[in-house]
């Protein structure tokens, strides 16, 4: 297909997934007055195949800030008392987190607020590891997301939009964070990407590095965009590798704290 | 069916049920082995309805030894640091939360551990609304879990068996923990319903109130026996009025923390 012929379809594509977008939008505001069930259609095929997205994580998983993203106090001890239990002490954005719009704006939607058909949605997966791999802050661009939809079609309305930079792999280690040399270095979204996809029915994006701005990144862009305009994240993804392109659904176990700015989450896709 | 042609029905469903339990326990040995798939087909059918199982919690929301499960410290706020960040301070076993193994057990499975097949799973909803009205320390007895069997068949390998006691709708009031003089009394689990379910394929089994064992629980005779056999439960489940008695598939988004006892999750279910 020729350049022009290309940006043409994706022009009238676009037109499209704003009508179905619409469409889904009334849906969403009827599913929420419910408060708790949503009507959107989620898995209308599953072979029933299902890929944990979620790394284990305790106080030596690398995190933005270099400091302990949780602390275990024994709160409870089997032998002294009965049963085990522990004092957890969390940073919300440690391991397999959300970001919220709260998390970067002023009076955004809060962790528990988060509509459940976003939750169990329809999972895009951008593969960009081959330039990763040569770009340690290697960029999902537009034309990764024009590329996505001109091989698989439409973005679908509520969907969770994820980067494949190969990251997940290198997990909990130190290279998921720095170079060798200790700076921090690794894959995300451009606002260039994340601008197209707020044309789309996409409500949420995910990355399989600890932010969704690259690390080299001086401005965090995505996250003073994407998150205020309503839309929601998901940091550290695990072994996207495991599933295709499109067809998966992705379960997003969000956390239910009223008011949080997000937090660890459990993620899982069937397909 | 007269009582003796129940019991033949269940006892020769129940060798069925053997068999096809250790058929599972071979797929997910094989599955545990990959580390990270659920190679049991679940989904086989699904209408895309999501309903939420979870209870929004705050330091408020009533807990069993009735001191706050939750605190908030703000970490960064968005006026000074140009985000918003809490950290959190959370006993695991608050709001709607996972049991391990490992809560009941010295060395027992941890909530890391969970293997993911039984985290998307059929959920069986076993109702016991019209006797707990009457009782506040109703319990699912052996009984109630061979009506359910009676009318909808096996219990599934893998399957989650969650009691409907109607006490999700009265969350997060008083009236969820404690009688109006103030004795702390709801439905739970009896000891005869989980040994029989043991012969079952179940992996878990979740409730509507705080415990999975009843409100005047004098020994947690549940809890001391299905927890240290390998198996696990929810407690705080909300919504399960809103889902049918089988049919249902749960996303069971346990925390991944490692070595955790538990803690708090978010459910789903779909049907």
């Amino acid at each position: 297909m020729c350049n022009a012929c290309l940006i043409d379809t994706i022009k009238s594509s676009m037109l499209s997934r704003r009508s179905l977008f619409t469409g889904a939008a009334a849906v969403t505001a009827a599913s929420m007055a419910s408060g708790l069930v949503s009507a959107r259609p989620a898995l209308a095929q599953a072979s029933g195949k299902v890929v944990d997205l979620t790394h284990t994580y305790d106080s030596d998983f690398p995190t933005f800030d270099g400091k302990p993203g949780i602390h275990y106090d024994v709160d409870k001890d089997f032998a002294a008392d009965g049963y085990h239990l522990f004092k957890l002490t969390i940073f919300e954005h440690t391991g397999t987190h959300i970001d919220t719009p709260l998390h970067f704006s002023e009076g955004g939607t809060s962790v528990d607020a988060l509509p459940v058909e976003n939750l169990v949605c329809p999972l895009c997966i951008i593969d960009i590891s081959a330039k990763a791999a040569d770009d340690a802050n290697a960029t999902v661009e537009a034309e990764d997301i024009e590329a996505w939809i001109s091989a698989n079609g439409e973005i679908p309305a509520g969907a969770c939009v994820a980067m494949n930079s190969g990251w997940g792999a290198k997990a909990p280690g130190a290279s998921w964070r720095n170079t060798p040399d200790g700076t921090m270095a690794f894959p995300g979204f451009g606002k260039s990407a994340t601008d197209l996809l707020m044309e789309t029915g996409a409500a949420s994006i995910g990355v399989d590095t600890m932010s969704l701005d690259p690390g080299n990144s001086a401005d965090f862009a995505v996250h003073y965009s994407w998150l205020p305009s309503g839309r929601f994240g998901i940091e550290g993804l695990a072994n996207l590798n495991q599933l295709p392109a499109s067809g998966a659904t992705v379960f997003i176990g969000a956390p239910k704290h009223r008011g949080g700015t997000g937090g660890p989450a459990r993620v899982m896709a069937m397909v």
